[in-house]
């Protein structure tokens, strides 16, 4: 009996999404179906449905996670301890590499990339969200510090996080495969000198 | 007589690429065909074909016309008088609505923008690099005035176009719909003051 009592709801939806996320990497997301998800579980497709609604829900689950990692690794550094520039230029690349580990140079999961902005912006916003947090937690303690010249850190993070979009967004980074332009250090550099200077100069 | 002298090889091939662009806004690229543009011109599609030798040629032409249009406007105000900040607000700013005006908002020419990424990279690459020769012109102004402290131009340059990929790729403005983040100006700020720092800074 204890499989059975073992099959709570959460760890049943954990145990679909590691199977989808499983099979989306092998054959994609397109081609595979909820019956394909069911068969390797030993379930029926009606059972899988209890606890996701649609193919759909399944691929926001699995997204959700994919995502979730970068957030907790982001969150990690920004709690660490150190000179803010120091964890910033860590926080950034981490987060260029973990995208491009994650969706780029593999062309299924970058199919489920495009399909969750299409189909689940919602949870593309709210990992943009997490990200910025995760940035703005440095740049406040940077602003804090004296490192940073950030009086508005809601905006400094935001202007940090646009800048790096090349470095961040997965199709910016698929598109960026002949490595034009500036590396992700000389970015941070450019990024940093931004942070320290201010914006207390008249703009004209 | 006047008339068919009057049709040099340019004069015909610009006339074929205006009626192309019409077509192309009007019904989309993918449904226009050679036929449909030759139509239009009084003409065989066999007289198109001694002009541009594929449906993909007439599209390359078309591309390089819509970006021709931003890069002189962008070499029209690297090349003008004034403080080089202020010309450089106003550069990124034009590229900024131009691209914007173009390309989003508008499924028929956002189209032919996929299309030109997917089949005519080389165009993409080269209209990347006169936009880069304009913003690094102003830089360079602005470094020999002691404006920006920018050792590097070409680096510089480089940061600034990068910095600015949300405002200037059609795929990241036309996602960006929710204007969330920063603003234009914000965004021109933040990197402004990015240029009059500097980096001599010891990077962490």
């Amino acid at each position: 009996m204890t499989l059975i009592t073992d099959n709570t709801e959460a760890d049943m939806r954990r145990r679909i999404l590691v199977v989808a996320e499983r099979l989306f990497r092998q054959i994609g997301y397109q081609k595979t179906t909820v019956a394909d998800i069911a068969k390797v579980l030993q379930m029926s497709p009606a059972n899988v449905y209890r606890f996701f609604d649609s193919k759909k829900a399944i691929h926001k689950g699995v997204a959700r996670h994919l995502m979730g990692e970068v957030e907790q690794a982001a969150e990690n550094i920004a709690a660490a301890d150190g000179p803010a520039a120091k964890r910033l230029r860590d926080l950034l690349g981490t987060i260029h590499r973990m995208n491009r580990e994650r969706y780029v140079g593999d062309e299924k999961l970058h199919e489920m990339v495009a399909i969750a902005m299409e189909e689940n912006w919602d949870v593309c916003i709210n990992h943009m969200e997490h990200i910025l947090a995760a940035i703005g937690q440095v740049v406040a303690q940077g602003a804090a510090t004296g490192e940073f010249d950030a009086p508005d850190v809601p905006l400094a993070a935001g202007c940090t996080c646009t800048a790096m979009v090349r470095f961040f967004h997965p199709q910016m980074i698929a598109q960026s495969f002949d490595n034009e332009g500036p590396t992700l250090d000389q970015m941070v550099d450019f990024v940093l000198a931004g942070l320290r200077a201010g914006r207390h100069t008249a703009s004209p």
